[in-house]
């Protein structure tokens, strides 16, 4: 859907967390990468989506209730209140389109399933009640591959970045790599070797696991798309 | 003073200002270049400077109340609330030294002078009550080494990163190179251009000009070392 443009999660929070949630994402930027924050009282993304409404224009919303997921819509209508703050977050998706390009197979896309994601032993740097640990997203990548995928990637901080780590699942707290705690399991091929990327899941499950009285994002799979070009947010 | 070491800007706010401040910093980064919150009743920098006291680790503080310089002081304690939340912000120097290592000279260090700041007329993202436009240093580059000082600074987003502006002042709203609203003017050599980076003076304009009851800053040229290295902060 709309290659190229920026698509973002979406986690929308009561005014009384946004300090300690922005706080969170300010301070664990791969795997939180900020791209807008929307204040109480507002529902334009003015940055990365001048003229569209949040509680409308994402396909699909999850709303949940001290943890619990409460309603599944298409309109945040009836669920929205004026002290809700939205935060538009960086995902995945621009910087697969980066690796793609740079001729490298993404093994989830081949197969046509969700991308393996596992939480790791990596911590995150706490913020008020915010805290858990870092979830990642793993790709195969070939051997002789590996430099041009850190390359590509480390252009883009504000979708992720760089990988966080290169190899050995077990170091990073991983038992079993076809395990996924998320997403579905994907084959190695001779060569290739397990390459983890910080994950957006980190700050849905960091906020969720935190039971807000009132938390919604966008449904898995179906992004707010931005009007924003993947390529505007490369540092370099 | 210890080069290679990050230096940080410091900017002390109430709490109930530091979502708003967070956000202007946010939708700001280049000017703005976060390094870390400490949050309200804490007053140790973990990641940047673990076993510091932001309270009196500074050299020197400047205390302001509604917008008036009340105080200057070495140490924090009369004045330290709890409800204070302090952030550390990227300084130029970080980058100077890559600029330098590039080969580059930085002609208002050869003339012992600061670095001659303007007003722009680029304006700021505003955020609650923060609000102002963007104020930047100027660097006279030569012709050839242009290229350099982008690829250079670009590996620096946190701070201040790439210019914003290469070549005609009046662009961006300055009139008279030899007259900036901060810093001292310095002189160019044939084949020289105007390279123009975002300036961490325009967040504490900014915050100035809201006047909040109470702030807290580093005195210029008093900044806060911290542990770091500036080359920790380089994204590739």
């Amino acid at each position: 859907m709309a290659p190229g443009r920026v698509q973002a999660n979406l986690a929308i929070l009561p005014r009384d967390l946004a300090f300690d949630f922005l706080l969170f994402c300010q301070r664990n930027p791969r795997p939180c990468p900020l791209l807008e924050v929307v204040e109480s009282g507002e529902v334009e993304p003015r940055d990365f989506a001048p003229g569209a409404d949040l509680r409308s224009d994402a396909p699909l919303y999850r709303v949940y209730e001290h943890g619990e997921l409460t309603a599944e819509v298409t309109d945040l209508g009836e669920f929205w209140r004026d002290d809700l703050v939205s935060f538009l977050l960086g995902c995945s998706f621009s910087f697969e389109t980066a690796l793609i390009k740079a001729g490298m197979e993404m093994r989830h896309m081949t197969c046509d399933t969700t991308v393996p994601m596992f939480i790791t032993n990596i911590p995150t740097s706490s913020a008020g009640v915010f805290s858990g640990p870092m979830v990642v997203s793993m790709r195969p990548i070939a051997q002789e591959q590996i430099v041009r995928a850190v390359q590509v990637t480390s252009r883009f901080p504000a979708v992720h970045g760089a990988p966080v780590h290169i190899g050995d699942p077990t170091a990073i707290g991983i038992s079993d790599i076809y395990a996924p705690d998320f997403g579905e399991p994907v084959e190695f091929k001779d060569g290739e070797v397990p390459v983890f990327w910080a994950c957006g899941v980190t700050p849905q499950a960091v906020a969720m696991s935190a039971k807000p009285p009132l938390m919604i994002t966008h449904a898995p799979g179906h992004m707010f798309i931005t009007d924003k070009m993947d390529e505007d947010l490369a540092v370099i």
